[in-house]
């Protein structure tokens, strides 16, 4: 393998990276083009419009994780069950047909089962995976926030379950579709830290967060919070639920997984219940790809 | 007084009952013409056209609870601050004025405060008044499920403090503008009494809602629940949170006020924490109104 085509295709984005052989990222690529605005039977050519010039050089290899391997995307890939590891997924990979030299595979899912509940990802294996090897761990607890934030429990560098919080999409429906909505101003302000914590701290003493969302009104109703505030101190609300429902068993470190402004969130509302962070980037993918080529060229 | 006009003027309905001075309902009326519908200035016209004939008759007095009372209502009338009686209520009316020789007033809402967060309610307590009277009761838990479902502690015939719980928004966001509407089929079939009981058990064992929320989606995608079950689930899951994350505190008998289907389900779902209820519909009102009425007329 001369370079790799890391490419990230998930619901609403489409992200790739061309790395050289000794994984060094060369250039960047991202576009709005999500699984959801690709019609059936149109990936290979969505791919080649944004990735066919890099797959023109000799002897490159294209992995590709997240929805692209799901139902409505490019080809259903299975899931693995947990315990996964990178060889578990190396030996599930599906490779798209009819790419004459070139070579694409999609990424399989993981799934677990907890107490007769299915949980499923895609995309954040490979996330979990290149994080651990930046941070040279085989065991941790991860945390993958966003939309639907992804809890993830590696022991023996595999992953051993994990379970979904829908943190970020509660977050979306309670600001633009709620009574709540009425209260905040229509646009995000900077997030104000004290607002902010003001939420998780509550959340944090709470019990449920639809217990303690309708704060976000009576505190505007009363004029004990100015309206600009709002929507940090109800992110801190939803974020402080998210921590408070977790249990940590005694684990006082976590890694988190994901962009700069919403890992710093994290960090912050985490040192509120004692648990100290260690934050990666984006570039967890790029690394997480990587080392699954690794696995392929060698095998 | 010959006859009340009892009114509830909500935010998405008007409702009104005429009672005999006996306190028996002679006639009830339910107009879409919740305060939200309702031009400033123009609520003294929309009272007229729908009970202006009841209030014809000689010496007939008129109360309205409700969001009537809020700034955005007809007149906005202050909160009575926990603990709150009949007899605070009684004493915090605001009258309807230039009204000639009738009589209409409009009840003032109750608040508490619970560590630095203020609650708010307009309408629930009347509720509670009427419940407690039909029920011959002075203390206990009362639960007025809904929208915004009311947790209500009453002592010594007074409301002693409340909290909200916005269940009935949560089910509505999820089932109509998050990722499971998408799972969902686009009407609620009846409700599927197994389904129901899985979801409320799983609330009931879980530790937060943004958690076990995504099995909608993970038990349609592994097709272990058919389409059609799944909003009664859905419904199980929010209102087994609701009493997952409520301190019962040792009370192992509640009243439910609302209507018989939504009670219902509450019914159910309290069994299985072991807690017993009785049920009062929407005469619980009326008896307030009226209990009210009599206060005044004997002041």
């Amino acid at each position: 393998m001369q370079h790799l085509v890391a490419v990230d295709w998930g619901t609403s984005s489409l992200r790739g990276a061309r790395l050289a052989a000794d994984g060094s990222i060369e250039e960047e690529r991202a576009f709005d083009r999500g699984i959801l605005t690709v019609p059936a039977g149109a990936f290979a050519d969505v791919f080649d419009a944004h990735f066919g010039d890099w797959m023109a050089a000799p002897e490159t290899l294209c992995l590709i994780s997240g929805m692209a391997g799901s139902r409505q995307g490019w080809i259903e890939t299975p899931y693995c069950e947990c315990p996964a590891g990178l060889q578990d997924l190396a030996q599930h990979l599906a490779w798209v047909p009819r790419s004459g030299r070139r070579r694409i595979a999609v990424i399989p899912g993981v799934s677990c089962e907890v107490a007769g509940i299915p949980e499923v990802m895609r995309g954040e294996e490979v996330q979990v995976f290149g994080g651990m090897q930046l941070l040279s761990m085989q065991a941790g607890l991860l945390v993958l926030p966003g939309t639907h934030s992804k809890w993830v429990r590696v022991r023996g560098g595999r992953i051993q379950g994990f379970s979904t919080v829908m943190t970020g999409e509660f977050y979306a429906l309670l600001r633009e579709h709620s009574i709540l909505a009425r209260t905040l101003p229509p646009t995000d302000d900077e997030l104000d830290t004290t607002a902010f914590d003001q939420g998780v701290a509550l959340a944090l003493r709470g019990t449920s967060l639809l217990r303690t969302a309708f704060s976000v009104r009576t505190l505007a109703l009363f004029e004990r919070m100015p309206p600009k505030l709002l929507s940090s101190y109800l992110s801190g609300l939803v974020i402080g639920e998210e921590l408070r429902s977790q249990s940590f068993d005694g684990e006082w470190q976590v890694v988190l997984i994901g962009s700069g402004s919403l890992t710093q969130r994290y960090e912050r509302a985490l040192a509120r219940r004692g648990v100290a962070a260690r934050r990666v980037g984006a570039e967890a993918t790029w690394r997480g790809l990587w080392a699954l080529a690794q696995l392929i060229e060698r095998a």
